[in-house]
């Protein structure tokens, strides 16, 4: 069942649904053919959630946006608001033909499909439709990197509410405890601070922080061993938090650490001082990178700066060498340069942040320096 | 990453890849393009859990079963006996074009491609492959409804764990707690007692126990209610859990308990022991819709009798009227009649069970009778 949990501001979803409109008579498209997921609740303000039966929403150039929709799913959309959003919705039960009820709301027959549409679903849309598919990830991308105010204020209330898990982190992350254990407890702390879930907790202790993609372990955190803590989730509104700080249990084990997480801190320091609109997603990756790579350690920043931010925990823009896209305001992303010692331990730094018309706005606060647990 | 958490079979599933590709031969396509999921944890062991970057099994009628793999997704594929299996691993890296890889990897331009591939991956694999695409769904649950020795065992243990959750039940369901605290502690020890994860956790209590689709609230149990627990997540092997049991809380409140919950209990048993080779999934429903029809309560029997299971917890085949499929030993499905009476209480009674040479195994073996805490 789809689950709205969110408030719905409706001026902003018709505002969308126009320009996702605007943006596929660009593209030579007839119509977007969107199916639950991200892009859905970016639109309508409801993900939805089904797989086997079709719900759609078929968006055209010309014509009445119009859900189609399984009449047994309709409750899950109770709570949008269709007749102010100008949209259709149209129902069917087991034994209808839902493709064919897509075909008639739309004219013409190029369409583009949600990216994460199944292929059960995209085959027979096209057999029905007739047309030339296309993918309509890089037309509705376009519009879901610029955030909104609504979107910008539900990524802050993301943002506090993740700052406020770090603030606990005495309560989760000792000694002689096992990092699952420690993961277990930070997911709780997730879910009360204000998420509807924790999405991915990683606790890297020692030579586990040296690999950015390690989530947990039975491995026991020993004293003196610095630890990355990569936590987060969404909020009712969908929009997600993530972000990493990194502890150390007592007085550093390792000689190098002090001095190495300085240059680290000065680096995503730097990196967030340089966003504004105008600078490209690249010129901030180097920003970060250089600052790493003069101090010696380049070979162990071994991933990209950061990643956009939005109902998905992934999205664009990428902060990455070789994206060439300026910022504009409204763009939201992490900043999250980290150094990995292979075998020895690792850190990383991450906040949210966005573009704003004079600079940079941080959704994550909580102090930046190594904190000693 | 992929996870593999598992044993391998390596003898069951080059079983598998060898009737799959048979299978597809039979249905006029060159190649089965397997995307991560159940169909690939099916075919070589391992789900996979990928997005943007394409990892596809490419399984020809003609040639060598190829897993097209990113090189940095690769490690999670580390437990797959490829070797032994016959399937050749080719990796790609950012700038690589893996859909001109799977291209290679076929003969021919027919493919069918599973259910749940993205919309995002049919798309440019349709425009890669250029031949027209079908969906690979209707060829994979052919196989995948009729379980093998080592599905089965799995699908016992699952069975086994999630009885011992029932057992306990005591220990969770206690007048005065809210569905919500309940269902956190049943979701604890789903995983206490061997599985992965707790897949679904259903509490209705008093009158949200006439509504099948009801997960939890934070409405509070009272004395004399009745309450349905539907639960169940998968074992390491992939394969999951699904029983019911229905409890009250002392002595009901209702005068109608007792009789109505022994009709139910009827028509569950009467279900279960028509189970046997050759009868058809339409006629299992029928017997357990007969006995509550007959005792008056037919229109309070609102869904089917039962879904198949696997990796996937609904899955070919279904038990409902209209499929005049006949079993064969080795199909696993729900038996899982049940009784809503509106505004007041449900119940519902579901075991697991699986067609046998001779007749029917049930996995789940908790007591049928309405449990009183």
């Amino acid at each position: 069942m789809a689950t709205i949990t969110g408030p719905i501001d409706v001026s902003a979803l018709r505002a969308r649904l126009d320009r996702a409109s605007a943006a596929a008579e660009r593209a030579g498209v007839d119509a977007l053919l969107i199916s639950p997921g991200s892009d859905l609740r970016y639109l309508i303000g409801a993900g939805g959630d089904s797989f086997e039966r079709l719900t759609c929403l078929a968006l055209p150039v010309v014509g009445t946006p119009t859900l189609v929709v399984p009449k047994l799913e309709q409750p899950g959309y109770a709570g949008i608001p269709t007749d102010e959003l100008g949209v259709e919705v149209v129902t069917w039960v087991d034994g209808e033909d839902p493709y064919a009820l897509v075909k008639a709301a739309i004219k013409g027959n190029r369409t583009a499909v949600a990216d994460m549409m199944s292929a059960l679903h995209t085959i027979k849309l096209g057999n029905a439709v007739g047309g030339p598919q296309s993918l309509a990830g890089p037309i509705i991308r376009e519009l879901r990197m610029r955030k909104d105010a609504s979107e910008i204020a539900a990524l802050r209330k993301a943002g506090q509410a993740i700052d406020r898990v770090h603030a606990r982190m005495g309560e989760f992350l000792r000694v002689g405890r096992t990092e699952r254990d420690i993961a277990k407890d930070i997911a709780a702390a997730i879910v009360e601070e204000g998420h509807t879930v924790a999405d991915f907790v990683i606790v890297g202790s020692g030579p586990n922080g040296a690999s950015p993609h390690h989530r947990d372990s039975e491995r026991v955190v020993e004293a003196g061993e610095v630890v990355v803590i990569d936590i987060g989730g969404p909020v009712a509104e969908g929009y997600n938090s993530d972000s990493t700080r990194t502890y150390v249990m007592g007085e550093p084990k390792h000689d190098d650490v002090w001095d190495t997480y300085a240059v680290l801190q000065a680096a995503q320091q730097a990196a967030v001082e340089a966003v504004k609109p105008g600078v490209t997603c690249e010129q901030i990756d180097e920003v970060a990178r250089e600052v790493i790579t003069d101090a010696g350690f380049g070979e162990y920043f071994v991933h990209r700066t950061g990643h956009g931010i939005g109902l998905d925990v992934h999205e664009e823009p990428y902060i990455v060498s070789g994206n060439a896209l300026p910022l504009e305001a409204g763009m939201a992303f992490s900043v999250e340069p980290g150094v990995y010692l292979p075998g020895r331990w690792g850190a990383r730094i991450e906040d949210i942040v966005v573009a704003t018309e004079d600079g940079v706005e941080s959704f994550n606060n909580r102090p930046h320096e190594l904190v000693v647990l």
